[in-house]
């Protein structure tokens, strides 16, 4: 199995399909989120002997010793599975893993297998096992015997974090990227720079960072630290897609790019304010596409995110060049054809890069107005606007146009509000709009998206779990099976209780407690 | 200066007066937070040498060497503002303090005074020369020529936490005290039991922890856990005030104290279900009694929090012989007469043990309806509920009687919401409402109050600072000086830098950074 090639991985299988056939056991459904699509347990337990248990491969497995995302996978579920086991002379003992389609496996009494189509399968059955096995209060561990068939419904499941408002840590993102892979999340969408500050330190113009970010030494994401994240990223199954924001959103990028913003007018003399990134100038273009090369060679991923919202025409209109170019291309009075223009030069420079282009959906909004449309294979839609009848309305039209979709609106975890919100993520349909079996397969998955306007290190872990896992559920689960809240409700309080086990500051979901509390004060 | 009398302490004068004069300075207003009631600063700086600096007592003073809370104070925040040298040599040697009134301190070039009428104003005028030091970007460190006076608007500033619906681990408490004196609060509202668990391990009665807690061993909180956590508090000048809530709010107790709770009855059976305490049972008041005995000998604290809330009547009414009881005390069909009865016998309990009891507002809202009232001298109402209008009326109606009143309502912290709701805490203005002048100096202060609904060790720390700090200001500071938000804003969001710096996981006000971001993830 090919997973590295020439630098750049790719995960060659959305539709992952894989088994668990537990010839041992589960404890009871509740301890498996999200709900796997078939799961049969039964009564009868095995105990687990830390000492004894091993991961290995099976004999007729593609996958062997050496595949470095299952090997480190092993070690990590094995300590995630036995904590006091985790090091130690006990350690040294085990033989990772187990993946095969034969009987040789030996867990205690029992055994179990693990059939996967990919690596990336495999990583998910792994965390489903290790959510199987509890431990009672003497110390024993236990899995019940227990069959499960699994695969997600959607294959795209994203998280956004924003490192513009407030910079993260690289510690604060690997901890996410921990806690995404125990809720089957698959794609970090790093929304890595934005109006505040730049903190991605470019190769290719250093000023960017070293001017734009709030510090240019303590808050930026080195060329090493971005490798880092990628492949902490990738050994969890999870993509990392950037995202560079253009043309609005980019007041950062010009304290280290001169020229690179619009000047803003005050009648007929600039103001010495700038606007959205300048679409009128060749050196734009230049520039974007020396940048969208070094982030393709750094970013392995096969997608980009161009941003493409909220762009604020009036500094455009107050400019007279850029009037003079809107009369020169044409354009009247309608700014949103120049920044269909602008949009679409980026999207031809990232598509000769390789790359899909993800934009958010008002560059849909803006080129549906003009019928002037990019071609579908080229982009991808990202919507994020409003309420239910909004986004329902946008899902219907851009499938109907042909475009694949992404929903992130209903899952803006950063809007925080009193009580049990995790309930609203988790009663999301994202197929519930009027559309044919075609349209409905052009939603290809939906993000939780943690804005960082009010969020850094220090509120992060908890604002963002378990409140994201009722989102991964929805995205990850069969939608009848999980159509009942209440259901879910001691569920996912049994799963935030282990990510408490795990180290993740999971936040309560209501009264109660946890046999292992939160110990990190 | 006696402080500690036999075993318990008080905290001889309530209305606060020190003064600090620094012959050295002050960086900023923007650098202290509360505001001081007056402070006049200099651009003149001068350098401290923390391997020169020391804290010493005045040859005036009536504190000296021995009195152990300024000791440990001087070697506090002498690591707190020179955090780079807390530990090593240079430590030491350190001799400390500085509390004279003549000028022989020396901090470099220069000297500084603090003066102050008791110990705890001591330590509110160190935490405020704590914030003048800064340091600049090559390490050294500064404090501007500076002259404050300063004491506290209200003498009660407390902050409720919530131990019942979530067990707060001791550290989790101790790290809120730690936060608590940064901001100048003073008294910690230890909300200890209530329906969902009973934590507190009890000498008397073991079985009220032992089957009333989440756990009988890792959720309780032992006689030394108490033990720590007062002397913890009494260190930073914090009283500790402890809340036995009852009648209602007592599931928890029932499980380990039988005949406790009303019994409550289907029709003419009992259904199995309890109620609050049972108000017509001698044993109910034998039991409250040796209960109160205990707990006023744990706390040292004058005051004890009877509670007194939201007392549900369905089950006294369902119960036959509690409304024979009414008959024959002549209640006719009015629980509210029966609860004041309940809570007249608890209130004369804890009076006989030489403790004035804080009740919640509930208790003067019956009592008004029957003019039965409890002398003003023995109870101090606390006002919890609604919006502004209503605890308006409420400040005017219970101080128009006679009462003492603290103000809780408008600081239900654990309310969150989207965006900058600091405001709301900061804007609360407690005597906004029409009274006499006898009226107004009846409102002793005001109580932040973080419930545990949703809230346990996991997110406790930012969602109560800088938030909580907002209403510290509001409970401190000249009204007049700080009655604009904005100007508030940036001293507000340095002050959750420094909050940062000192370890304290304070959630971000808006976009931006701190020169030191939290490291603890």
């Amino acid at each position: 199995m090919s997973v590295v090639t020439s630098g750049r991985y790719t995960f060659p299988n959305y539709n992952l399909v894989f088994f668990i056939f537990l010839q041992l056991g589960l404890h009871s459904v509740e301890g498996v989120w999200p709900l796997p699509q078939s799961i049969t347990s039964s009564p009868e337990r095995y105990p687990l002997n830390p000492q004894a248990f091993y991961f290995t491969y099976g004999s007729q497995s593609a996958a062997q010793e050496g595949c470095s995302v299952l090997d480190e996978a092993f070690k990590r579920y094995f300590s995630l599975i036995f904590p006091d086991y985790s090091s130690g002379r006990f350690y040294s003992e085990v033989k990772f893993l187990q993946w095969k389609n034969e009987n040789t496996l030996s867990v205690s009494a029992g055994q179990a297998y693990l059939k996967a189509e990919t690596v990336w399968g495999a990583l998910r059955g792994l965390e489903t096992f290790s959510q199987l096995v509890y431990q009672e209060d003497f110390g024993s561990y236990y899995v019940n015997k227990t069959e499960i068939e699994d695969f997600p419904r959607f294959q795209f499941r994203g998280i956004l974090l924003d490192t513009s408002r407030h910079y993260l840590p690289v510690q604060a993102i690997l901890k996410t990227l921990d806690a995404m892979a125990f809720s089957k999340f698959n794609v970090f969408h790093w929304h890595i720079v934005d109006d505040p500050s730049f903190p991605y330190q470019s190769r290719t113009f250093p000023d960017l960072s070293a001017k734009g970010a709030f510090h240019p030494m303590t808050h930026i994401y080195t060329q090493l630290d971005v490798r880092r994240v990628i492949s902490y990223a990738r050994m969890r199954g999870i993509r990392v897609l950037p995202e560079f924001d253009s043309p609005g959103h980019t007041q950062s990028w010009g304290k280290g790019q001169s020229d690179l913003l619009t000047p803003c007018y005050s009648g007929s003399t600039p103001s010495g304010t700038f606007g959205p990134v300048n679409p009128i100038l060749p050196s734009t273009y230049k520039f974007m596409a020396t940048l969208f090369k070094e982030v393709s060679s750094v970013f392995p991923d096969s997608y980009i995110h161009l941003g493409g919202d909220e762009v604020n025409f009036s500094c455009w209109k107050s400019n007279p060049d850029v009037r003079a170019f809107m009369l020169k291309m044409g354009f009247g009075a309608d700014f949103t054809k120049l920044e269909a223009y602008y949009m679409e030069n980026i999207v031809n420079l990232t598509a000769a890069l390789n790359r899909t282009s993800i934009v958010w959906q008002d560059v849909f909004d803006y080129h549906e107005r003009h019928n002037h449309m990019l071609a579908p294979d080229l982009i991808l839609l990202h919507i994020w606007k409003g309420v239910p009848a909004s986004y329902e309305a946008e899902l219907r039209a851009i499938t109907k146009a042909g475009y694949r979709v992404l929903l992130a609106a209903p899952w803006y975890i950063n809007h925080i509000s009193y009580g049990q919100d995790w309930r609203n993520y988790y009663t999301v349909q994202p197929l519930n709009f009027s559309g044919t079996e075609e349209q409905k397969k052009l939603v290809i998955g939906g993000e939780v998206c943690m804005w960082g306007e009010y969020v850094d290190a220090t509120n992060l872990t908890p604002r963002l779990w378990p409140r994201a896992s009722a989102a991964a559920e929805r995205l990850w689960s069969d939608e009848k099976q999980t159509s009942d809240v209440d259901k879910a409700f001691p569920r996912l309080k049994d799963f935030r209780c282990e990510l408490l086990r795990r180290g993740i500051q999971a936040e309560p979901l209501f009264v109660g407690h946890c046999k292992h509390e939160y110990q990190g004060v």
